[in-house]
């Protein structure tokens, strides 16, 4: 099996050793490299299963809060590359500590294992580990802070359904106060000529500082608008989760519960060629049948996921 | 090493891609098949401690409910036949949702693995899995339905101890109306030609269904009888426990108990070539001392449900 | 990659299938050949990565109380060296059972896995677990009992930074009386010919039955003394944690606490080689701003005990 991924005439060696915290840490070409790595994994895993890249490379898999779809996707990724994974769940911690235990884990863990992914329900965990460990820190959540992998498999999600970012009309759905999921993505989308919309009921609309960013960051001003009046227009529908318990009261719950629910009907005035994303998990918000839609993109957009970590890793542990 | 496990003469393609889900999926002739490919590994692993047969598959180990035997084992099978494991405890779900969480976690996990064993609480969770999953199910236990593998092994283990099933008695003892394990491998001995005897308490006799369902498949009908009457010609003693949950009466608990319980005395009045089986784990059932006798087969019986499972991930994932 | 380690001109076959159980089995040879393979290993590891020493080998790491780190650090070894791991977190279990449970589960996790790594609340329960095993017990804590892993990383660590242990002065500071760590480390260093200090508060002396056997063991008589009186003749300050918990009055707790944190002006009085030790994880006992002076070798200790336990592994699999 190989033991490299090649990628001729690109230098790829600005991500050995790169610590993944933030989606602003990227540029379009960035993207661009990662997307062709991750293209490169999924031809070779489709044809051989597994990769022997990072044999003998040991990714400690760090969550201090459960999380078992990405806890798995960078498990997969890590073994699909030959490497192996040090699995550590349910980290007890005093958060009086404010972070200090947080210092001497990352810094045990690093001694063992060649990169570590992080979970942490604390806004700027990230920063702080990457701050005193010796080996990569990626990302995998930090509280309300960034998710950044997941904003990544988003965009090759599209770019791979859809073949090109630039042009496109993505619409984003649900919760989009409170989605970090969301605010990554959109930032990202800045970097591309993408026309946005926001449907959110009014408790969940986006925050004024992210749309002042998206719009700083040249992007055109993005409306909140129905869904009914775009969706004939959008190439991206991004559904999100709107959580009970965002809503005081119940009967308001109830009422915009309905009105943010994905169905076969709703599918019917989309385009033919659209996907529509959700980061999952999901409750209600898209409705069974809508699942064997061909447009329905969410599940392939989990196996997406997994390559883009798998070309973070590779990149990072300096195999590419 | 090796890369495949070869079975002269045998088409085993009709394993490639199924689903394990109940055991009344599989035919006499399939049970040979199956044990054949066992053998064959169990005689590789003897030499060789493990195989290279699976290298690059991953196979998704998802647990609703701890398990720690089950887990173990097929984690043990998968590694050992040189493939990877993602392993997923105690995934936390909401009843309310009736499958709808399950099914979205099956199709994320098929996206990163190419099989998942599933472990659920609630019966028929297994075949809504496979209804939905393009990997294979293996049912490790949903709720009060069906253990396939557990039965397989058990089967397994009575071939390799005793050299054969047919022309041999079988007696079950007690926990035979909630215990999942007697029912399944009941209704696998009825492939065979075995004489069934069950030794329960009154309040844990095996449900009427199942005795009916075994005398319309063939089997001479099983009588309730006393350990006493039967001991001497017993070829297979099947230990279940018996929980004290079970009873509302709780003198009636302690009485029942004392009169279920193996001990060297009982097994004085045994065969010279017989084996004393239990699931595990045990509380009082059997007694330490017997654990010395050569014919207690229940640890061995471990051992052996690993090669089961071992031949089973190799059939179902084509590498035979 | 290498099939085997080699060590010219010893003979290692003692260890092979050896239990680790207990500082007391290992003589001052012993100790320097583990610490041999320790060497070799390290010096493979940072050149590759990782080995194939243990390829096919599976490690039970059987963990009845939490431990991250310990846990962690076996699970990196056994894949450092080709072998694969499983993990058995938090398993549930009734004390009432008094070990009944623990030596099933022993002989089961014996028929998947080459060897066993046991940490269980209760003391004795290694000796319990090896006394059924058919496959070596490594004990990785069994409650107030041992920790013998710890002790031989303590050891190494002092022996890879300071070159000898003979001649040595060794300060223990902090909880005394009930740090099992400090117990077995001192046990070991009476195979030396060391100089021993105890600074800890009255509350936390080291038990006279340890001070005895010490004394009866060839060592020179250990004092507790002030730490500022012995900090400038001090090679090795070995640092534990006070638990809150062991005061009964929470404002000696506080006193107490405050004259046990090392600072940087306590290092100032230090020699300009010698070294900071702590089992970790720590709370307030060594500030900060320690971690960035290089005789701060705590976070090193981790790494020497990744090699460590990879050492024993290698012997105990037979594969030095």
């Amino acid at each position: 099996m190989n033991r490299t991924i090649s990628l001729p005439d690109q230098d790829t060696s600005r991500f050995h050793g790169m610590n993944i915290l933030s989606v602003k840490q990227f540029s379009r070409q960035d993207l661009s490299m990662i997307f062709d790595v991750a293209r490169n994994i999924r031809t070779m895993v489709e044809r051989e299963g597994s990769l022997d890249v990072l044999k003998g490379k040991l990714l400690a898999n760090l969550f201090y809060e459960p999380s078992t779809r990405t806890s798995s996707s960078f498990a997969a990724a890590i073994q699909r590359l030959g490497g192996n994974v040090i699995q550590i769940n349910n980290v007890t911690f005093s958060s009086v500590s404010k972070g200090e235990e947080l210092r001497d884990t990352i810094r045990t863990m690093g001694s063992y294992a060649d990169a570590i992914v992080l979970r942490h329900p604390e806004e700027g965990s990230a920063d702080i580990a990457a701050a005193v460990s010796e080996k990569p820190i990626i990302n995998a959540g930090d509280g309300i802070g960034e998710h950044p992998t997941q904003a990544l498999l988003d965009i090759f999600t599209i770019v791979e359904e859809l073949d090109t970012i630039d042009g496109l009309t993505v619409t984003m759905l649900g919760d989009l106060k409170y989605g970090r999921t969301v605010h990554s993505l959109a930032k990202l989308l800045a970097l591309y000529d993408v026309k946005l919309y926001f449907v959110a009921p009014d408790l969940l609309r986006a925050p004024p500082a992210l749309v002042d960013e998206l719009i700083a960051n040249g992007m055109s001003p993005c409306k909140h608008v129905d869904l009914d009046s775009i969706m004939s227009e959008t190439d991206v529908l991004y559904v999100t989760r709107v959580q009970r318990e965002r809503f005081v009261d119940q009967s308001i719950y109830e009422k915009v519960k309905r009105s943010y629910v994905l169905n076969v009907d709703t599918m019917d005035s989309a385009k033919d060629r659209m996907v529509v994303m959700h980061p999952l998990p999901r409750v209600d918000e898209i409705s069974r049948e809508v699942d064997y839609d061909p447009r329905a993109a969410y599940f392939r957009q989990m196996e997406y996921g997994m390559y883009v970590r798998m070309a973070l890793l590779a990149l990072v542990l300096g195999k590419v």
